[in-house]
């Protein structure tokens, strides 16, 4: 009876070990034949059967960080509404630990390249609308429940929270010392914290 | 009597040639011999000749986008204080016109490379400093004059803004619809008027 090949599972063990690589020694540095030798193959021939070429593995391996992410997400989020919805949110994308960390080298790694790539800047831009959304999702039950004033501008407020988090991947990255996993709790708690502000909330 | 060559000259034209191959292929794409051919040369051994590698080669790009970056926030800002020199700062590095959406395309390939070299990453540290460091200086000037009421953390509201900024140059690539060039100047412009919230200057 001849082996059966677990395609799901193998697509994933080739993300996650292109994962590794990315944030041990660079995506450019990583080869598809080094990843194939990771893996555990003599060669790229296997992979290939996967993912035609690194963008499309990439690609796939930003995918599967976002599906992650957004899986967290629902998890920590469960029950909670508004500012502590937001929190939760907020709390699994920002590289404050080693899971968001590796994460966020696989995203800036992902960003040089969809620069000049439309395809791979369509999904980045997706994983951009499907926060600002859940972000916008959670300010409105804020200021139903009482917990905030009304907001003038939810647009801006979660615009900028995303550009806040966005930027971390890059600045914790350049520099760990001055932007660690604490500080960078401390600046998203500055920025949700602010919604508050001036807000006599329902007595 | 044998021609004279300006290397400085050259080195200048090398990076800008690398500049525009970066924005329009991406740094991936660009080999040695493709800058060389767009410089003029028949092949890559002149620009050996200044950049010994494509990671020199980018460094020194990264370098004179930061020096020009800083040229130009000198000279926005002279004989400005306090609020007014932090706008005209913040205005020279989001990428909100075609010169800064050149260099934050720059940036972000930098940034890649940057995560797996120590070299690269000591210059996008320095380059956060520095403007960390001017963004601190505006803050305290803004207090004194009276702009602003006393910041009790100034050092967060640096990051904040340098965080939202160095995120524009991601954002605002994934999703140019979104963040357009104004938008990304009324983002800016919310940040440092909060500044002045709930600041009754100096009567």
């Amino acid at each position: 009876m001849p082996r059966l090949v677990d395609h799901g599972e193998r697509r994933r063990t080739i993300i996650e070990t292109t994962w590794r690589l990315i944030a041990e020694q660079g995506i450019e540095n990583a080869s598809m034949r080094d990843i194939a030798h990771a893996c555990g193959y003599a060669g790229p021939g296997v992979l290939a059967h996967y993912f035609p070429n690194k963008d499309a593995l990439l690609l796939a391996a930003y995918r599967l960080i976002c599906d992650n992410t957004n899986d967290r997400i629902a998890a920590s989020r469960a029950g909670k509404r508004g500012i502590g919805a937001l929190n939760a949110l907020c709390l699994e994308i920002i590289p404050a630990d080693p899971v968001t960390t590796v994460e966020a080298r696989v995203a800036v790694a992902f960003w040089q390249r969809a620069q000049t790539e439309e395809s791979l800047r369509d999904v980045g831009r997706a994983a951009l609308e499907h926060w600002r959304s859940e972000i916008l999702a959670c300010l409105a039950q804020a200021e139903v429940d009482g917990e905030c004033a009304p907001i003038p501008d939810p647009d801006a407020v979660a615009e900028e929270l995303l550009n806040l988090m966005i930027g971390l991947h890059v600045t914790s990255m350049l520099d760990p010392g001055a932007l660690s996993g604490s500080r960078q709790r401390l600046l998203l708690h500055r920025s949700i914290s602010r919604l508050g502000v001036g807000s006599p909330a329902a007595p």
